[in-house]
């Protein structure tokens, strides 16, 4: 047995999220149908991943994780697995891995972009590749609430029913805005030890209120403070989110 | 009866293509669908387009005109449209028209923009957006055959059967071709005052080869003589091809 580390770009849209799930098209189902294709195996080979994406969300590298009865080079595990994968999953990186590795429980932490496209139309090819907000937004505003979203937090405001932690204290060591302008695109970055269920798209959405002017600039602060999902309201689309990055510790 | 001129963007990927058939979802019959809810009159209102587009083709500025039983203002119109319409078709322009205005025998040119993405590996994000190439590509081969493309020529070899015409000549009024060094994308434009079926697609297959080395440089020469289509082998994806405008003459 040998341990392979693989990471990923996929198009989340036409997935019901990254979890297997009988009858419906996953990327963890998808995954494992191509490896053991692969493997000719008898016994089923499990894909691990560093954790769920939802339905429509994108990954840029998702790592996942699997133990592979044959000894092939990483190379061609990654040409083999791409030339049985659709399109919508390409396979960017692989390794083998030490038998310590896990995709899940060895992460540093993870970094989750967020897409919004601004204007008055809906862009019929960012459908389902950003969020759209078609309401004025003061960037300026947005910036000075950033720092409130740095730091270690109880975000239990920000995480959505069917969470399946009680744990909700966080902390995101990075969180950015800027503006992209020749795409009319405002774009957020997060880069934390772990995230809640819907975190990142609810605080999207709070922070685009906040832009908006219909919430107070520091408005992070008090909802830290009530701990009440219903008092952010807004959870931003799916098709805007990206998982950008899983870190893993440097090795000594 | 007033005319109305719409321009419309359009993501051709879940569509088979512009012109309505049966039991298949198109371009038309979707615009017919959402004019007809709208004017709830009795007689059926026909949608005209410039042209068709294939299936997985994309418009950036496809043109229709339709005559319209009710006085609605053009921003109306639009508004009215844009929210019964699905996200992948987007109308960002109307305009009341002269009942002598016909979107299809009023045109002066079409503009087409043919995407290619480059690299090793596809880009899940980009399957249905771009043609991907992934052999060796030299520029300035591409380059120095584009002034072939320009002019007035016979297209025999470069249009696919099922062409509804024997009259292949046209005339291309410019014809270039760019790097998107950011993007890692060839992108060709092509502006004529018409084109013939597949015509685009089989062209930037060939230019594709000259590329990279696989026909000569000039070998659009010897394409217009011999008049075979068998000659030019490849077609580029439909998924790359873009509609980016459609000219009419000037009004005096």
């Amino acid at each position: 047995m040998q341990r392979y580390k693989i990471t990923m770009a996929y198009d989340g849209t036409n997935f019901a999220g990254f979890q297997r799930q009988p009858n419906q098209r996953t990327i963890q189902g998808t995954l494992e149908n191509a490896v053991n294709k692969m493997s000719k195996f008898d016994d089923f080979i499990t894909i691990h991943g560093s954790g769920r994406t939802d339905a429509g969300v994108h990954a840029l590298a998702q790592v996942a994780h699997f133990d592979f009865p044959h000894d092939i080079p990483a190379q061609g595990m990654m040409r083999g697995l791409n030339a049985i994968l659709p399109l919508e999953i390409e396979i960017i990186d692989c390794e083998i891995v030490d038998a310590n590795f896990h995709s899940r429980f060895s992460t540093h932490g993870k970094r989750y972009l967020y897409r919004v496209s601004r204007g008055r139309f809906t862009n019929p090819f960012k459908r389902n590749y950003t969020g759209h907000y078609k309401y004025a937004l003061d960037i300026e505003r947005i910036k000075q609430a950033m720092p409130d979203v740095e730091g270690t937090h109880d975000y239990s405001s920000f995480v959505a029913s069917g969470s399946q932690t009680d744990d909700h204290v966080r902390t995101i060591y990075e969180a950015t805005v800027r503006e992209d302008q020749a795409n009319d695109e405002v774009i957020f970055e997060f880069y934390g030890n772990g995230f809640l269920y819907n975190q990142v798209r609810i605080m999207v959405g709070t922070l685009l209120q906040i832009g908006n002017g219909s919430r107070p600039i520091h408005d992070f602060l008090r909802l830290y403070e009530v701990k009440d999902r219903a008092e952010a309201r807004e959870t931003a689309p799916a098709s805007g989110l990206y998982l950008k990055e899983v870190v893993y510790p440097k090795e000594d």
